[in-house]
């Protein structure tokens, strides 16, 4: 496991305001459950909205928390005035996402100057039993503001 | 271009009841614009609450959309008492979606027994302009139910 | 279809040149069939030594025509003393490789400043007929040398 | 980590006759080694003609080997009379591949009765030293023969 390097040190803050900031995050009522060096962790309690007819979480918001999550994770190791933006994600479906809630933790896998890139992993949560259902990578594109 | 052999000719009804089913569109607020065989268009019209925090389409709603199309597309293909299933889905971004409307247009590229593949085109709409800011490609699973 | 901007009018005999430099290519006895604005095809003949136990081009063949024929296309668009380096590609085997000859015909389908977005197309050739037997895209990086 | 269920006793004999039987691998001179449950390592030692101009593993080849790596992962959890084949690989390039030696080691993250996912992961080693330069992830068919 690397050690990255942080090179804004209100990285979390900063992190965090962006995704507050987003309209869609709000829409699907996303908990940033964790901010740190490389990583981000995106969760959202179980409704009938984030679902398909099958009361399945939808494919399409665990990519889009997989792309945001993986976004977030490379953001927290810009510098100073930098941003970042998703270049292009591809998501495996592995296991029906069921349960009441859905995590997806993304980490950095090699930081660079000008394209990051993250992995992300999706787990339906029930109880205390937690199932892997989507792996992702995504490559974020580092920009001077 | 193919033509595709519908082996259901209800397709077209069994798809719109499909995804007007998910609850994950209704929140969304996504339309059907158009099913065909082997094709489908969805629509969504500009709000802040699909966007990121700088007005743009979400790239997250725009994979929805993409994979969601794609799913569709397959789907009219199927057999009475076959359904679909993503398997994988891959988006590019190109260009910032910016725009009045979002449209995600897939086709089938190859259709298959056990796997079919879609191409998804998502383009920005304003006014008479339309930008082409995103391409996917989806693996989707034909099952028997 | 979009009309390129060629920065650098000796891009043909660049990219050709860069191509045939590469040891992998003569290993696997590459053709550059055509080298346009924006576009590249890359082909092989038959010959076992390229195919899986069952006589199909191998699909690592097939990835690896994919992916240097899209660095290729996006080269001829690059300014001089600039260069490309693959970021990503993403490939779906939709057929069989069976066929005499092995062609793979990728154009830009996105120019930018810092990436460029490639479509791949791999066609099977058995005499008059062509089997289109994969498409990729790929994330190809401009860098100044 | 899961533990594998092997449905087939020979399957470390079959898995390494299949591969030995490609004219493809024969040509790039890999070599076999590891195989176990729901794993396989491929790896080549350094020569000019696996090579870009500049002397680094061709992204192609390392493509090839995280596609066959993966395929073969998954053929070692099929039952007696099953084949494989690769529906869509996708890879990232992380950083140069330069050393004495290239392996590709991959293993199923889902093992499925029609689909498999599996992970490669990509070093450049070089004496004792070895670089993260690649991380594939790829969708196996698991086929009844």
């Amino acid at each position: 496991m690397t050690d990255f390097e942080v090179r804004n040190p209100d990285y979390e803050k900063n992190v965090r305001a962006a995704l507050e900031a987003q309209g869609f995050m709000k829409l699907l009522g996303v908990e940033v459950a964790e901010v740190g060096p490389g990583a981000c962790t995106l969760a959202v309690d179980y409704r009938d909205e984030l679902c398909q007819h099958n009361g399945l979480f939808h494919g399409g918001l665990v990519g889009t928390l997989a792309d945001n999550a993986a976004a977030a994770a490379a953001a927290t190791l810009v510098a100073p005035g930098w941003t970042v933006l998703t270049a292009e994600y591809k998501i495996n479906l592995l296991a029906p996402g069921m349960g009441q809630r859905l995590e997806v933790r993304s980490r950095v896998i090699r930081p660079g100057r000008t394209l990051t890139v993250c992995e992300s992993n999706a787990f339906a949560i029930d109880g205390e039993a937690e199932r892997h259902c989507a792996v992702a990578h995504a490559t974020i594109m580092n920009l001077e503001l």
